[in-house]
């Protein structure tokens, strides 16, 4: 599994407070941690609060490379944004993310291009979040064409099937691992992605809830996830995981060997 | 999911010393406790040092069913046991076990049918345990028609596809897992079971491999398994998986929810 740490995000207090003084250490630290904990790329968001986001977002991404080589995962909805980080990223970068829409896979692919970047893109477009199957694998489908189109290969992909809470659209969680699988089948060297904690978003005890979906989305065959690595119980119960499919040797140690593989 | 609480077994310590000087409340009090836990029926098992298991699983028995409704698993190689603890059970009984083998097969069923027991039957026989997933369908299928020629019906039949530890044949619980899902096509009626502790014999760090098999399970449709219920992680993380898989409605008690449905 390739894993996006997650804690670099100004909905978080203490990134935003950072942020505000800016404070590279307590960045770089959280940056560290995350790396030691398993990560193997790191997701950069201002937040919802920040005041100028390219600004902010170009901070983040000098102060981490200067000491941390993980791929970088410039997460915003913004164009400007994506663009401010990609102008400053040295290492590797994920663009987080594109919706569906042919004018914007365009836009992104071109940027992906010209910068060497990965891409996550959304099985949404302008007419919202699909309620089924069909529909999101159409939208997928649309992705890749469009990719195919602009000779973007289909290995710089990452599809994301957008999970919604489970408090507020629990039937679709189980439609999520159906489409899951059929990514792997319809686009074999496209990866797929979903953000994690937006399943648990607004419940109790939610990391019950982010290691059961995890566990039945790898046997489904997803390749990475946005996560909470610093979460060692799930990262525990997703080494266990790949053990049981037999994609890891079993050892005593496996969560340290497991970790050893990700070096 | 259909939780056989495995507690009540002399292997383990307190159960031992219990027996020995025969202490109903200690019996009775780990009934209830697994009860109280999810557990909808209890496995009860003298253990390897019994010097009477006929004498002890009766014993057991007859304690546990003056408290405790729940149904009884009889669990035992010996046929002497299992007739034993058949004769004085009042509770629902399940035989546990009997291997693939026609003579044992039919011996078993003429058994379950007189008393009104269910039974489980292993995927194993005296060739030993298979290492593919075929010969495990194979002996699925002459347990299943065996039953059908003596007029059991397959509701009444557990399936277990038999794990071995993951230290010991790790590449057979992927195999494991497809097994249970192609049970469920070949005689849906049946339900598959695991003793899913058997997993994790032997290995450190037991409680992360347990759960991710069994999340890994419920999504191939798993019916029952062999547990420890007072593991409450393992219990809370099925719980998730049961609402991730639309099985039960999220509320943010979703354990006790998921506890309450047992009653």
């Amino acid at each position: 599994m390739f894993v996006i740490g997650e804690l670099i995000n100004g909905m978080y207090k203490g990134v935003a407070a950072a942020l505000e003084r800016r404070d590279a250490s307590f960045i770089v630290g959280l940056a560290r941690q995350q790396a030691a904990a398993g990560a193997d790329a790191l997701d950069i968001n201002c937040g919802p609060f920040s005041k100028d986001p390219a600004q902010d977002v170009r901070w983040l991404i000098e102060a981490i490379q200067k000491e941390v080589s993980l791929p970088l995962c410039l997460d915003s909805t913004k164009q400007a944004v994506i663009e401010a980080g990609l102008a400053v990223c040295k290492n590797k970068a994920i663009i987080n993310s594109t919706t569906a829409d042919e004018e914007k896979l365009k836009v992104y692919f071109e940027l992906a291009k010209k910068k060497g970047a990965d891409v996550i893109a959304l099985t949404v477009d302008k007419r919202g979040v699909p309620q089924d199957k069909e529909r999101r694998l159409e939208l997928a489908a649309r992705i890749i064409e469009t990719a195919a189109a602009q000779d973007l290969e289909a290995g710089r992909l990452f599809l994301d099937p957008v999970l919604m809470p489970i408090n507020v659209a629990q039937a679709q969680l189980f439609v999520i691992l159906e489409v899951i699988k059929d990514l792997k089948l319809l686009a074999p060297e496209a990866r797929t992605v979903v953000g994690l904690s937006n399943i648990s978003q607004g419940t109790r005890d939610r990391r019950w809830i982010n290691r059961a979906f995890l566990l039945m989305a790898q046997v489904a065959g997803l390749d990475a996830a946005i996560l909470d690595p610093l979460d060692a119980e799930l990262m525990k119960t997703m080494a266990a995981g790949e053990l049981v499919l037999n994609r890891n040797i079993y050892c005593d140690a496996y969560l340290e060997a497991y970790l050893k593989t990700k070096k």
